[in-house]
């Protein structure tokens, strides 16, 4: 070893103790004849002392930021003790020191502020991953794996690994592929997700089965996607939905309590999916803070169990109101004493093409118990009281209220309420907020293809008792216009989302396990029996010698990363990320590859420009 | 839950107890009106026994072998208890049951001898893997991915996650290759093992890194290797090769412990590279037993420094020995009496087109302590007594002598020793012996290029001392028929691998962590600058900013787990193996791919039949 300690372990009790330490030179501070260096790595940072005989040495081969030294001295205790690092008390002097490695200056400052840009941190990360701050990243990753690890084991999953050089069987994203050169003019591709095989490993007989496990989705990368991510995935067999939630939520609890000491006795709150719809307008909401929606008005086809609060707003004469699909309010707390310019503010916000409101509707309650809106003219002092009464809104808040299409309009309130959540302060990075969406539907509508898709993917079962519904009725959709009068639109998934903060941080569900229920699946998606056997047909097959009801569910491992390390950003997390347009830009990869490769698997580039 | 035990768990102390189980049908046993069936899953197997009313039930849904069952019963102790089984105290009186799935008759049967082929089993690998043997042996692969990472873990090690989609840069082995639909003309390739990552981060300061990871090589696949692999990959900052073979012999005992709960205290044995190829032919030999090799002749050109033996076959006449380059002998314990047929046997043996050798010269030792040979004609009495005191050979022991051209004879000595020990019980699958092999060449000779390339890698250190001889010699060889005149040819690596009963388990090696002497690496691999850059710049950069030294190891994981396993073929514990021609048989995978992704990624097929 060239140190017999590292950099963030000696103390006062260490005097006297000759030792050698090695490590990054963090900043060099000469005092007349003697230099104070700062030594750096993974365990701390050191105080060296170069006495006056030394620094002749050191003149002829100045020490420069990032130098690798390595240093023999002895431990002494410092008289100016520094009380922010845990090696305060000590320095070392320094009786001889070698120059392991060089640096030149790095392109940025090694520090939790650096003055580094984007894509000079990415182009240098190696340079970048020496900062603290990236460095504790990692760690918190490196100790939530360890901690999902132990929870599994000790619930007797086994991780068993995957193969990734698999079948293209394109569903929802797209896949990477990767030509084989042993069998020309096929290709493997690789997993979107072990699922096909956990489930196999359910039937056969393994019972419960988890990986950490990369997975690739060939998709135009939308911020912080990336086209390699990880999962923790997870499967067991002889479960229901309510196995699964109770496992699963302990698993979320024990990575709090080992990862950042957090006691999450409480039992995880569950929502339906139509639930969280109507009081959200979002199925993945952030439940760290009220402001639930009032639905003013919404259209007969949807929410058919729901009634809307019409009679609050009907026979104004209100055109907006009553020409809109669907009214949705909400009372900001406190926010009755906006100024005009802030109105204006939170109306040009709704107006932005990724909202896409044509305008925002106010209620003032004011503190004195009156009422000043921007549809007095429609609305009287009564009417108005009475809209924020069902909205909840106290004297002193806020009431906002959008109209417009039912689907647009409900996202539009969503993230209002979350901007509002955000600029009260009600978003709080150290309060973290577990909730189980349920029941979601089994089924989208394709508009485009005029066919169902899977919401969640083909191999979710329907509710135990929606089965019948879905094996007695055909899935072709007849009329278009009324898709959501076909049986199959009222079926709901055996499935559940973990949702942590407003972000979806698992998901899974109670598998299908019958062949004939499968096949009605597939059938449903626009899959005839040819390509069903093409893509599946060892699914289908393995289902005929005795599948047992499973389950599972996949936590995005980087998502849950980078909220239980409270950034925004799951780059932050990943040791090599790639950028928006799916580059290294460290590596620059993708790259050209040569003649002999293309020439030995026998394709060719096709190139369209 | 489907059940309130598992299958392996009832005990006598559950008597009476209420219990419901699930499950697959083992077996269904009639004994007049009553039907025993045995209950299998991970856990274990329990017995049913269904009463009279029962069986009528029975009788109209009978049960086949792997039927999925759920049945609510008591437990009772059994009259008959089957000792060879934990539960074997018990049976559960079935009160009611429901057969969750049905299965077709299983192509071969799930027991530990099964009747199914290789083939058929690999088609239905979900059901090869229900059988006992096959999931133990999972079992303990994932058992050793537990104490690998506990103990890397101790020893403050991080896992790091590194990237999948890397940049291809072909050196040794071909990469396989992913087109980058984003950008096109450009391809991602998988790594054939995070090494250059796992130098960057010591170079970023993380100090300890490790991964369980899938590696990837597009290579032909010989017996027993798999497109994709998976190594525990290690890395270790401010290190010398002392401190790696401690701190990895430390991991290996440590997973014999907890997994084989064998306690390997004694110091792992070490070799050079040199003294390996003298005495075993071999730089990976299986020291479980000895018979090591008497060199009786070598040329002049190799292992300079070693003697042979040639005074005691010289100037006998003898032009089978004094034509070859390399003469070598072996002592066989015991086998003096060999038959001629067995002899005639073993000289078929060598002579197979895999050994190569044109024949092979016996020296029986009898007990009386004379000796009868092939070539009596040739050598003394005395002579053959010399041979046989410098083989170390004893009364009853039989000398192996192969003579012809250096390397395929010491190839064949080498292997003819394997396969003694092999028929002769000598190497034992509970017996484990590690072997450290050191100081290997760190270059070969390539002679179609007249160039050198790396035995290892490109980033492997010579040693210290030779650091020196690299940087002064130019690289290139002006005489191909001297090339091992040339000072490069001596440079020893600062590299190890860690053996294990003859195999390879783990290599690695110090790294270069200078850029100076990277730059003539790659230069003596016959790189130039703009190729170095190219595909290195970004290595050759972070050496430019304070890179420590550095070095590290991988371990086969497949080949470990399947040693410990006492098993000759990795498949065995790999859940989802590739067959030779890097097929997976069960998917049906590679196949083609629709034209819509050839368009999307821009590429086609340029196939050449």
């Amino acid at each position: 070893m060239f140190r017999t300690h590292t950099c963030g372990e000696l103390r006062a009790s260490h005097q006297s103790q000759s030792v050698t330490l090695a490590g990054w030179v963090q900043t060099v501070r000469k005092f007349g004849s003697i230099t104070f260096v700062d030594l750096r790595d993974r365990y701390g940072i050191t105080q060296l002392l170069f006495n006056e005989s030394l620094n002749t040495e050191l003149e002829k081969t100045p020490l420069g930021r990032e130098f690798v030294l390595q240093v023999a001295g002895e431990v002494a205790e410092r008289s100016n003790k520094n009380l922010q690092l845990p090696t305060g008390d000590i320095e070392i002097l320094v009786q001889s020191f070698t120059i392991l490695n060089a640096s030149a200056t790095p392109p940025f400052t090694i520090q939790d502020d650096t003055d580094g840009g984007d894509d000079l941190r990415m182009k240098y990360r190696y340079l970048d991953l020496r900062r603290t701050a990236v460095r504790k990243n990692l760690e918190l990753r490196y100790a939530v794996n360890r901690a999902a690890r132990n929870y599994l084991h000790q619930q007797e999953f086994l991780d068993i690994e995957t193969p990734f050089l698999i079948k293209s069987t394109p569903e929802g994203a797209r896949d990477f592929v990767v030509p084989s050169r042993m069998n020309p003019g096929q290709f493997y591709a690789l997993p979107q997700s072990p699922q096909t095989f956990k489930q196999l490993l359910m039937v056969s007989g393994y019972d419960r089965y988890y990986q950490i496990v990369k997975c690739f989705r060939d998709e135009d990368l939308r911020a912080d996607r990336q086209p390699e991510f990880t999962q923790i995935d997870c499967e067991m067999a002889f479960v229901e939905q309510e196995d699964i939630l109770q496992m699963f939520e302990g698993l979320i609890k024990s990575i709090f309590k080992e990862v950042k000491g957090i006691e999450y006795t409480e039992s995880v709150q569950r929502m339906t999916w139509e639930e969280a719809m109507w009081t959200y307008g979002n199925d993945k909401p952030d439940i760290r803070f009220g402001m639930q929606l009032l639905n003013l008005k919404k259209p007969e086809s949807v929410y058919r169990d729901r009634t809307d609060a019409r009679a609050l707003i009907d026979g104004a004469d209100f055109k907006v109101f009553d020409e809109a699909e669907s009214v949705i309010a909400l009372a900001v707390p406190g926010a009755a004493e906006y100024t005009r310019k802030q109105t204006d503010e939170l109306t040009d916000w709704v107006k932005r093409p990724q909202i896409g409101m044509k305008g925002l509707v106010f209620i003032k309650c004011l503190a004195d118990g009156t009422f000043k809106s921007s549809v007095d003219k429609f609305y009287s002092e009564e009417r108005l009281k009475s809209i924020a009464s069902a909205c909840g809104a106290q004297p002193g808040d806020l009431i906002l209220i959008v109209a417009g299409p039912e689907e647009r309009t409900r996202k539009a309130a969503s993230e209002l309420r979350l901007e509002m959540g955000e600029r009260l302060g009600l978003r709080k990075k150290d309060e973290f907020k577990l909730l189980w969406v349920l029941d979601f539907p089994l089924f989208e509508y394709d508009e485009d293809g005029n066919r169902w898709v899977a919401r969640h993917h083909p191999f979710t079962a329907p509710k135990p008792l929606q089965i019948a519904t879905m094996i007695e009725n055909e899935p072709s959709i007849t009329d278009a216009s009324k898709y959501l009068d076909h049986p199959y639109a009222q079926i709901k998934a055996n499935a559940y989302d973990m949702v942590l903060n407003g972000n979806e941080i698992g998901g899974g569900s109670i598998r299908i396990y019958q062949r004939e229920l499968q096949e009605k699946m597939f059938a449903a998606l626009g899959m005839d029996k040819e390509e069903q056997q093409h893509k599946f047909g060892f699914l289908l097959g393995a289902f005929e010698y005795g599948a047992p009801p499973h389950g599972g569910i996949a936590f995005g491992f980087d998502r849950l990363c980078s909220i239980l390390g409270g950034s925004e950003s799951i780059r932050d997390f990943i040791a090599f990320p790639k950028n928006n347009a799916g580059r290294d830009v460290m590596l620059d990869a993708p790259a050209t590859i040569d003649d002999k490769q293309f020439d030995e698997l026998q394709i060719r580039l096709d190139l369209k420009s």
